[in-house]
């Protein structure tokens, strides 16, 4: 596909691409007629179609290339899961209230955009204005935002008010209460003070069955659900690690007060991957591939210093540096990096930010998310966490069914130790029932217990001492303790878990702004650049009016870009060309093909691009031909214009 | 692809077919190890990929051939929307308790095991026993059947049970209680009685947002996202009918006590179209193309008078008849058929069942449900209802947003009528404040009523009653009555809903049952003839070892059907290449391609039909080309027999 033109012509204008994606209806706030809920959004034939595929292309680069195992599990969960893995106790946000009103606020996002507007002010007092568009930005989201006033704020205020905002995300709850007393800040909407921060979870609960007496949450991730199939996993993949699953698939947040759009959501499609790997061998076969893919970085310390200034680097120097862990970590953050360039995130705004320690999820290790830069800022997209064996362990402990790796050795491991063997018999007859607790005793004594015993029934006799106090002496008839060489050749461990976790609608808005632009000529004539991959509709069949006479090409080209795999419409609307196309931009359709007149006496079409609005001309079957290969990307539109003349105006009217 | 040869040797098993859908992860009860609970399902690998390809056919079949608008529309729904729909009056089921130990039974499900347990007993008592895998059938699921004891029954009493168990759909809760009453009817896990049936709410409630003062519902059906869209998606479709939305998604139903698999579960994934259409004017562009397809249909006179008879006829004639109520209705069974076969339903085993009036759902005026049968009788897998104007009716009416059809008339229609005309300035100085009452009065009067006065006026006064019965005297001067032509160009309606609903679980479930048989010379060994179209894996690639030396050739083969858009997998496993062909007859792949060092030195293949076992040999790009073309469906095994030799076991040692 051609590089858009004019992509530079106006200012990014966020007014105008909201006003585009609701009359297109690529989303719209759910239950609109009903007032809407917050948080809900429906997608429309465009949005769900671009959603759909953004996912079929998930599938390709991370299922089928690397043959993960795909899963589809449930969303409603029983309590008893979400208790294991900690959820109930601590997947939680601190909220606080409006004690006058008893509005509901998220207490980091109270401070931060408090603190944020009291910059503007500052800014605006001191005569260095913000960017225009980011003031009409500001002036719609008055709700969301605290209105900025131009006060001018002392040097070191200033400093200490970008120190916090550099590390909102490692602020405990009473943290944020201290803040807010310490620098009074108040709920902008009405100006009164508020409650100390509480915690909500944010887990929607339920209860399943007719008796209620079985409480159940849904699912704030996929990923329980691919843990506690990992045994049945692990057999499918006969046996071996290190191997993925994944699932593409609606989770549920219910979130205090959602006011971003796409990008704060209370029911959402996720896609998520967990790779199990050896905790000893956390290297990537495939390492290699990605090894010289450049991202820009924002590690922990830095953060931590304050700044959020990134530093460029290959995986391989990152992973061979210790900035990122290990190689299966940097692999995949390579990969993410790889799959959302290819379906149109601007590589320039996409950046890989480690987690501090206090922000980090409670199961995780390690953290890196890849943040897609917006109009609200720099918002997470896809996480990357290290869980390490923390889900396994907690499930297979609660529930007793082991979740492990059993691998044959190579070479078994020989060792030697002192063990005891008793001559049961003799024991049952001298000590009765308290022969089984003797045997207890000694069986869980260690090396130098043993040893120490050892020597002293050497000597005779030896005593021994119950838990309870009761004290046993046992002679070498009853049992003797010899050096003995084991062999293991099995060796049992509980794999460690990399999670690529991938929140869809973010990405799919993000990608939105990254692809809107408007005509240098017309700023009112929007166009969504959509790469062909992820474009809702691949390709536009514009007849010239709705006249029957049409309909035999129309269904011609239609059936023969349905046979070569291109998904096109026709729209044969009772309207100009011109606005057909200029609708068509708006839905981000890469390609159009003109039927008229010529058509039909000569068998040519026109063949125009989306961005350049360029038109060539050509046979029915050779368009259909260049077409279905541009939009498998085997050429792009220089190619497509060295095969095919530009179309003049004049060759088919 | 080849007809399956042996696939009648056996009796089908259940037994043996749910231990290989358990052992190859088709799907298992979700929270496995937390105990399970009942009607929650996971699928693996294989399943979630079954489900994934049937889906990806369902979108070819319907959306994309039909140019419907996709959505995906939220689970969590405010109440007031379901309050609207009907959802929370009536959207429920009858239970009773058992009254010592408080289990909870579906009351229709009661009447109907324990009915078929007395005559299945009585049919034993006489001598005619039942089929030997229905027996086994029974023992395995004891806990869902009453057991049958050798019991024989006058025969007005099994006619009386048999014309009980044909309409079971047709009754109310308290007939249902009635007729455990009547038959004596308890819980046959306990021999306790059984309370009166009560009805319990099938959805799944929960609360949205932190302060708990707003409740929701999951979702039990993905339409009512449709409905409250619709004023989007007309204008999305330039405000034209007939057009339709369909959504894949996932719904929630609280089941009562579900016990039967996948055919009866609390979370599940369906498919849903709405077919918006003009109510004076069901006829569909289509019809033609179906006309001819036979179905067999179970309508609903037949099963009033007790019976269970289908009769085979064509759409066409069905419509014509009026047996189904309409074209449009008439299409999509006809649809519904051909997509069913499609991916691999067996025709003999699908019916079309009309429903009894008591049956219907709250929103539908007509309603055929698409029945599979499998080993637990004829299932409900599609339902095609017409739901009339019913949702959209009810949710303009609450929200105050019309839910209409504006349509330019080709022809304006011309009435006239009597049209009062007022002197508002007189009448606002004679009667003050009660003008606007007397504007009302009058605008509301039909046109006899308007005559009348016209004729009082015409005499000098006339006299008027308001509703609070004042009265006013009128004349002349304040208001004239005249004959009037008013023109309509435009005609205002609420159109007519045809909603195909598929459960995707159930035809799953029944497609496996369709497909699977056991070898003759091997009962153990199983295989499902699952037709490449939805097959999880199309194709295996089985290398005669893990050994190095092969991997060039994998990649290659590999990577050459990736381009060709097959989904191939490698078993390389530690086991004989006999073994993992059966394994892959398991799982349903269709083709097989071995590697071995016959590959390496001539580059050869053997290609591997799944249901014969027949083998062919050619060079590795005309195996490709075959198993591309086998798999797209252009050529069948018959034709790739005739283009490659059969490989008799020595071309490639």
């Amino acid at each position: 596909m051609a590089k858009p033109v004019n992509k530079i012509a106006h200012p990014f204008d966020k007014t105008r691409l909201e006003a585009l994606l609701n009359r297109r209806f690529f989303y719209a706030p759910a239950f609109e007629i009903y007032g809407g809920v917050a948080g809900l959004y429906d997608y429309g034939p465009p949005g769900s179609s671009l959603q759909s595929n953004i996912i079929s292309e998930w599938r390709k680069h991370f299922i089928v290339e690397e043959g993960m195992l795909e899963l589809d599990t449930t969303i409603m969960t029983p309590a008893p899961v979400f208790e294991t893995s900690g959820h109930v106790a601590r997947f939680a946000d601190w909220m606080v209230k409006d004690l006058k009103t008893g509005e509901v606020l998220r207490a980091d996002h109270l401070v931060k955009n408090v603190l944020e507007a009291r910059l503007a002010g500052d800014k605006e007092a001191r005569g260095l204005a913000a960017q225009p568009q980011k003031d009409e930005d500001k002036k719609k989201k008055r709700k969301d935002k605290a209105k900025p006033t131009a006060v001018q704020l002392p040097d070191e205020v200033v400093a200490e008010y970008e120190n916090i905002l550099a590390q909102l995300d490692n602020f405990s709850g009473p943290e944020l209460g201290e803040l807010c007393r310490k620098h009074k800040i108040t709920n902008p909407d009405t100006d009164n003070e508020v409650s100390e921060p509480q915690q909500f979870n944010l887990m929607f609960a339920s209860s399943i069955g007719p008796t209620g007496q079985h409480p159940g949450f849904l699912r704030p991730e996929t990923a329980q659900g691919h843990f506690l199939n990992f045994s049945r996993l692990l057999d499918f993949n006969n046996g071996r690690v290190p191997f993925a699953s994944a699932q593409i698939g609606r989770s549920f947040r219910n979130e205090i007060s959602p006011r971003a759009g796409l990008l704060r959501v209370r029911e959402f499609t996720m896609a998520e991957i967990e790779h199990y790997v050896d905790p000893e061998d956390k290297t990537h076969e495939r390492f290699g591939e990605v090894r010289d893919v450049v991202l820009d970085l924002l590690d922990r310390n830095v953060q931590v210093a304050g700044s959020t200034q990134v530093t460029k680097m290959s995986v391989g120097e990152a992973v061979d540096k210790g900035v990122i862990a290990n190689e299966t970590l940097g692999y995949f953050l390579a990969r993410i990096y790889l799959f959302l360039t290819k379906i149109g995130i601007n590589p320039r705004r996409l950046r890989f930010r480690q987690h501090m320690s206090n922000e980090m999820a409670h199961y995780a290790t390690d953290c890196w998310d890849a943040e897609i830069e917006n109009s609200t800022g720099w918002t997470e997209c896809v996480g990357c966490a290290d869980r390490a064996a923390y889900d396994l362990t907690v499930h297979s402990n609660k529930t007793g069914h082991p979740l492990v790796v059993r691998q044959a050795l190579k070479e078994p491991i020989v060792t030697e130790k002192e063990a005891p063997e008793f001559n049961k018999k003799v024991l049952g007859k001298t000590f009765g029932k308290d022969a089984g607790t003797i045997q207890n005793i000694v069986n869980g004594m260690d090396e130098a217990a043993l040893l120490r015993l050892k020597g002293e029934l050497l000597q005779g006799t030896a005593t021994i001492t119950s838990s309870d106090g009761r004290e046993f002496t046992l002679t070498p008839d009853l049992l003797t303790i010899e050096r003995k060489t084991f062999k293991q050749s099995i060796r049992e461990f509980t794999p460690n878990v990399i999670e690529p976790s991938f929140g869809l609608g973010r990405i799919l808005y993000s990608l939105l702004e990254h692809s809107f632009w408007s005509r240098e000529d017309d700023v009112e004539r929007g166009v969504l650049s959509l790469p062909a991959v992820v474009a809702p509709t691949k390709v536009l069949i514009v007849p010239l009016s709705a006249k029957e006479e049409f309909s035999p090409l129309i269904r011609e080209v239609s059936s023969k870009l349905r046979q070569a795999g291109v998904f096109s419409r026709v729209d044969d609307s009772n309207t100009s060309i011109g606005r057909r196309y200029a609708r068509n931009d708006e839905l981000g359709t890469p390609y159009g093909l003109t039927i008229d007149f010529a058509s039909i006496q000569n068998r040519t079409m026109t063949l125009r691009e989306r961005d350049t609005t360029d038109q060539l001309i050509g046979s029915i079957d050779e368009v259909i031909t260049t077409v279905t290969e541009l939009i498998n990307g085997s050429i792009d539109w220089a190619e497509a214009c060295r095969r095919l003349p530009e179309y003049d105006g004049t060759q088919a009217v």
